[in-house]
């Protein structure tokens, strides 16, 4: 079983997950899978995967056969594992419990090849409602604290499948970096009386230098103190504390945007990797006035070294202002032309 | 002139330095030199970097030309700059101030090619002795409140040039890690009266399944909750808070220490690319209880990934006490016969 070990300076928990299957002599080799034919995520390759969890599917097909538009299975290398309890337990001064959560892998699409910019708003905003009906359902599991999404896209960004997925991991635990989060909206909560993430978004507005794009309800923006180079959020406009709070309409309005983003970067940056992030508030609803869901968007540009690992200190060689004046000069409009010609035979 | 901005949720500072000339175009090319005639570390090019900061060379020879043994030079890229004020200033509900610093790069070695592990303990220890007057020199700036030294080795680690060198940056705040670090120390401290390093040295002696090596005055060992595979610390027994505490003598034995690690890592594992980081208490002395200087060695063998980013929750494959038992049963006498042969020729 995984186990979760806790930092005794810091007080960081770590996932030890042996199980993951790395040897002390195996990191000079990691297997890939870029041909279709041999890929788990592939229709017809549903019995190479764990059984579904959820599925959007054509009403006559049945489970774990081909007919899926999106198909949610639990990760057949799980970071933590679902059965068991939690068993909080000292060792010496240090301090480990179970490994014990959720580790979901998202299939976006059946067509291998097929990358969120390819799709339609449409199916972008059904792969998000999918994200709010596994986040809904973990959240009524008391043992979780925290449902994390996120999506690695490309190899040096961690995936190490081709094939379009997210992924999903619940915690018995607030992550650090959601912790600190939280702290600091709570500081200014008890300072300002108001939300952080709300004026920030005031600000951005009043700005306008880092916004990319104004939506109805949401904007794009680079943030003003960004660790990496084109790092680019994306928030409601109004105060929501979670991704659930959304209306139905909304999720539309959001993936709108969030396709957006994701072709601004590929067109600007030569489809670079990149990683995104759904940073929702922690399942508690007590967090409800200091926590404001976003999305941070990370393409992969520079290496992170010594340095960074040490201190914690990021050196950013690319001024938000400039990075948001030059995705707001891509031409979106012409994606669909240039880089997407099959998208013209399809009818949805 | 780079800058400073502070991340208003976190309170994270990140270094935005234009200067550096990351353009948006430029992510698509990096510029590498590993060709020895154009590498601008290796004797006889000392034109093409900017003046030496100190040198330890042969008597007869003259600054900016041959014959050094260790070279120190201002960083020609400098993430931050010595000369001016700190003016921090608001912008709205934002914070930044001048990226005021200083960035040093320390040459290790006249011969391109010739790594850490290659050298004797001598000469490494000369190269610890050149970041102690480095980090003597600055701590008199009363500017800089942290100054931290370290190694980037390989691409994949950062390294940008071949030739082999450490660097040095001194910050006029403390980074956040260190400021987390030093945080998890006072909480202890108030709890306990005892150094939180000096209980987790006592812990690793006892529990033996975590060390790597016990030298005279200090051990290497595997952390109880790693970030990262095969993450290594290297610790003085007995408390020091400072790297400037050392006797002259212990910085031969922290030589040993730190090669033995180094040859452990690189025949354990081929040659990865890593990371060191020498984490020693800020520069104010009130952190003298408190603080307890060590060394982080981080093999890069895993991609950090959009979970990571996100949470600030790692997952680490391997367990500690395995990697633990792999590196101590390393055959590191061997080294100069398998891996040096050119060592045989030399007389020191």
């Amino acid at each position: 079983m995984p186990e979760l070990r806790k930092d005794p300076v810091i007080g960081r928990w770590v996932i030890i997950s042996a199980e993951r299957g790395r040897r002390p002599s195996s990191y000079s080799s990691v297997t890939r899978v870029s041909d279709a034919a041999m890929c788990p995520f592939c229709p017809g390759n549903e019995s190479a995967t764990p059984s579904e969890i959820l599925a959007y599917r054509t009403p006559e097909s049945e489970p774990n056969q081909p007919g899926w538009r999106i198909r949610v299975i639990p990760n057949k290398y799980p970071a933590l594992i679902v059965e068991g309890d939690l068993n909080r337990e000292p060792m010496g001064m240090y301090d480990r419990m179970n490994g014990i959560g959720a580790h979901e892998v998202i299939i976006e699409t059946p067509e291998h090849g097929r990358d969120m910019v390819d799709m339609t708003d449409e199916e972008v905003r059904d792969v998000l409602w999918v994200y709010r009906e596994r986040m809904a359902d973990l959240e009524r599991d008391i043992r979780f604290k925290y449902i994390l999404v996120f999506k690695n896209h490309g190899e040096a960004a961690g995936a190490s499948l081709e094939h379009s997925h997210s992924q999903l991991i619940a915690t018995p635990i607030i992550p650090k970096r959601v912790d600190e989060k939280v702290a600091g909206a709570k500081r200014y909560y008890q300072f300002k009386e108001r939300c952080i993430f709300c004026d920030i978004v005031h600000q951005e507005i009043n700005d306008q230098e880092r916004i990319v794009k104004d939506f109805d309800a949401f904007i794009s923006f680079e943030p003003f103190a960004p660790r990496f180079p084109f790092e680019t959020c994306i928030i409601p406009k109004t105060h929501q504390s979670s991704f659930l709070e959304m209306s139905d309409w909304e999720y539309l309005t959001l993936a709108r945007c969030l396709r957006d983003t994701l072709i601004r970067l590929k067109l600007a940056l030569n489809n670079p990797p990149f990683n995104y992030i759904l940073c929702t508030r922690p399942t508690s609803p007590e967090y409800h006035e200091l926590f404001h869901w976003h999305i941070e968007v990370i393409p992969k540009l520079t290496r992170v070294a010594g340095f960074e690992w040490g201190s914690g200190f990021y050196i950013n060689p690319t001024l938000p202002e400039e990075a948001a004046a030059f995705l707001r000069g891509i031409e979106i409009e012409r994606y669909g032309e240039i880089k997407h010609p099959r998208a013209s035979g399809e009818d949805g």
